[in-house]
């Protein structure tokens, strides 16, 4: 096979993958935002042989072959093609390396284990799951030892999520984390909790809200959509056609509009992927804890800023003015940053989250090590949601069954959420050195904010590695959760009056 | 290759088939009601690639082998198991006839002419569309004679929508109705026109009233939504996922509440087919003209009747109270009934519709037969629409430029609309030697009416002929377009007191 002949069929792969992703990714989104309830397990039919059509495209002798050629001809062809050779391979590899009777076993176990999760999580019944999770440990572990024979198998699960990314680097993030976010959450936590808002906030006006706040962070709608959902999430087919989501609470007129904030930050990085990425395994964000690093920007950085939050209440009064006559500008802000150590993670303020995803990671390793019981699991998730966040769970649905990472075997995935708004932190620091941040967000010019993550981050797509990207947002230097610390600190120290 | 080993792979093919179907519907259906506008060309290459990997998939030596097995087996195979072989080497040997260039070319053609359609009917040019209509026509003339060398190939285009649908059958067909119907319209044109509603009817009431009329019509909202659009149209993925749309009109509140009506009549085909039939090439309707009957049944024969506007009268007035205040429950019943010849076919009322169809079933004929020229076009259609409606076309839009069909190479469908219609009367005859229809309509209980219809024609899917179950539907007598004549004269002597 000529280099020619394999980069035609680089192309004709990707034109596949691209076809079968687009339309499941689709499918996702309907589901979970259109579909008629009954349609489920019809989709999953369609869902499964269009997965199963995407594996067999790729494990194939003549894709290996082209893989193969490009990879040895690495350097003469564009940057481009070079790296799109690199991942398609890994992944190759990745799953030549697992036996077929073992993956579909895998696949087994985890559809069980989701529909058991749900029935579990509605009655709080730890006991249920149990027999379940021990069973996704046990494969997941020996999927990992395939994969990577040599290495932890914690560290071949984070590896999917975040590329390179060790153990022991995490201990000690969260180490910094802990003891400096420990006593800080404990002294805000002595001061007097500020004022909600509260009343009836109708839908309609909530809907013109998210309309002033997309065009604020420069969504174009054509390319950009809102949906409705219960849990609100962001697809990006392309970066022609991105879909955010939110949900209405009537009565929590904040909560949709920073899951709009929030959704909108990954949006921006979907619609900011170079053209000629498009289309390839290249679109898209590099990794699961920079795409998070955009939309916590967004949403905390920016979003609970006092210049955000100024703009945010000339909206409100404008679209609500009766609902908002009893809150100054003040209250506001104030409302938009109150902490109150909690048990739900996906609920959980800008100073405390950190805490709830230390506690996860420190359990799935201690369970991948060995030194923690399936059996035991409960009790050690209480023991720290009583020792890092002083709070007392009162049942397994809202402890240790409340997320469904684990029922789906996506251990390794929570660290992300944490990493991405460290790496936020850097980046504002980083930002701050040539972009007046503060008086862009004050002025509602979000766009020289949004231009120099777009240069530093979101243009590159995968084309970069994330450790390539961080060091251009970091402005080469390496990455320390001090900024992130520092940030809080300055940050609720001011609020809070410490 | 033995008829087990050729089962095992029919049923492989199918669910390929049906995970390509499943994708490409739902792309459709979200580019119509949700997806940004900007996605549409990046939308085109997945679709362009699923279409191509799904013709991969039949157009196989393999898939002909299986086909060919299970053709011989058909005595030993069950009636399902034969009727999708047949069904699927029609398709198969359809596309094999034609050369893989002449495909190509008459893909570029359309959808060259599409995007020229789209600006010559917003200009009104219809000079800017005539080279491609030419174009459309000869190539469309060559694929047909590839695929039916002796056949006429208006016959064969014909036969796309409508299985062994002559020429001759459907002039038979037109001539009665020309014969019947243009007398009557002229005769209700002499009389005063009913009073139309007007008003204001806020668009959230009209939601409130397509919740009651999908009840009343027995369309259970776990396996059938209801989405907004501009054109609205019905998708049916499969019988847990049936997808019906409709366009709100606050100036119009029929409007609305008659494509719901419309698409809940198709929406209950697609839901009343056979479990077994799932995913296969025999979910869906038998054919375009029975699905038509079935949503025209609902829409006028149920829908505009005495008994089913009694019914609406009751929810508009409690819906919209103020807004209903200067009507009668007589005026709704007219409103829903006024006739009056008019220029646009998708506006037409239940009378004069047919007379669109009627001019447009001549026209393409003569277009095929040679008989008319391209440039001749416009002319002709406005002298038609003089002579058998008696209204001026003024330009190009409004006339030749109206409809879509043609820039798609959808040449001979338009006559399944009308048929649907007489088809509808047909049933209706024979229902009632059952069924008490009014009585049922008259009480709200429209389940006999679809049970009656579910029996008949839904559960089949195309595990029969379109011949076949029409003479099930019509109690064993053939089609007569006296039926749909006697009905329609029925109705309007006594409406306008001719």
């Amino acid at each position: 096979m000529t280099v020619r002949e394999a980069l035609e069929n680089l192309e004709a792969l990707e034109a596949k993958m691209y076809a079968h992703r687009h339309a499941m990714s689709l499918m996702y989104y309907d589901a979970m935002t259109t579909a008629p309830t009954g349609g489920s397990e019809a989709r999953g039919r369609a869902l499964k042989e269009l997965s199963r059509e995407d594996r067999a495209a790729l494990i194939d002798e003549k894709v290996r072959e082209t893989l193969l050629t490009l990879d040895a001809a690495r350097g003469e062809i564009s940057e481009k093609a070079a790296r799109q050779t690199q991942m398609l391979l890994e992944k190759l590899q990745d799953a030549e390396r697992v036996p077929a009777d073992e993956y579909v076993k895998a696949v087994t176990i985890r559809n069980r284990a989701e529909t058991v999760w749900h029935e579990a999580k509605a009655k709080s019944d730890f006991d249920m799951f149990a027999p379940h999770l021990e069973q996704l440990l046990e494969i997941e572990k020996r999927l990992a030892l395939y994969r990577r024979p040599d290495k932890d198998p914690y560290e071949t699960c984070l590896d999917r999520y975040e590329k390179e990314l060790s153990i022991s680097q995490l201990e000690e993030f969260f180490a910094v984390l802990r003891a400096e976010l420990v006593p800080l959450i404990q002294a805000v936590g002595e001061k007097p909790l500020p004022k909600d808002i509260t009343g009836t906030f109708p839908v309609a006006g909530q809907r013109l809200l998210t309309d002033r706040l997309m065009a604020l962070m420069g969504l174009d709608r054509r390319y950009c959509s809102v949906g409705e959902t219960e849990h609100p999430f962001t697809d990006g087919f392309n970066k022609w056609d991105v879909r955010i989501t939110t949900h209405y609470h009537e009565d929590a007129v904040l909560s949709s509009l920073y899951s709009v904030v929030h959704e909108g930050g990954h949006a921006l990085y979907e619609l900011g992927v170079d053209d000629d990425l498009q289309f390839t395994c290249l679109a898209g964000g590099t990794s699961m804890s920079i795409h998070e690093s955009q939309s916590r920007f967004y949403e905390n950085i920016l979003g609970r800023s006092r210049g955000f939050m100024s703009l945010v209440d000339g909206m409100l009064r404008d679209i609500f003015p009766e609902e908002m006559k009893e809150y100054t500008e003040e209250d506001v802000y104030r409302a938009a940053n109150r902490s109150l150590p909690s048990l739900i993670r996906t609920q959980a303020d800008e100073l405390t989250y950190a805490l709830h995803v230390m506690i996860r990671f420190e359990l799935e390793k201690n369970l991948f090590d060995g030194s923690l019981r399936v059996k035991d699991l409960p009790g050690e998730w209480n023991r720290m949601y009583r020792e890092y966040l002083g709070v007392e769970v009162p049942c397994d649905r809202e402890g240790v069954l409340q997320d469904s990472h684990w029922s789906g075997a996506m251990f390794g995935y929570f660290p992300s959420y944490a990493l991405g708004s460290a790496y936020g932190a850097q980046m504002l620091h980083a930002m701050k050195k040539t972009v007046d941040v503060d008086a862009c967000v004050s002025r509602g010019d979000l766009a020289p904010v949004t231009a120099w993550l777009k240069a530093r981050v979101h243009r590159f797509g995968r084309l970069k590695k994330p450790a390539e990207v961080l060091s251009g947002a970091f402005d080469g230097e390496s990455f320390s959760a001090g900024y992130y610390v520092r940030y809080l600190k300055d940050k609720y120290t001011a609020l809070y009056g410490l």
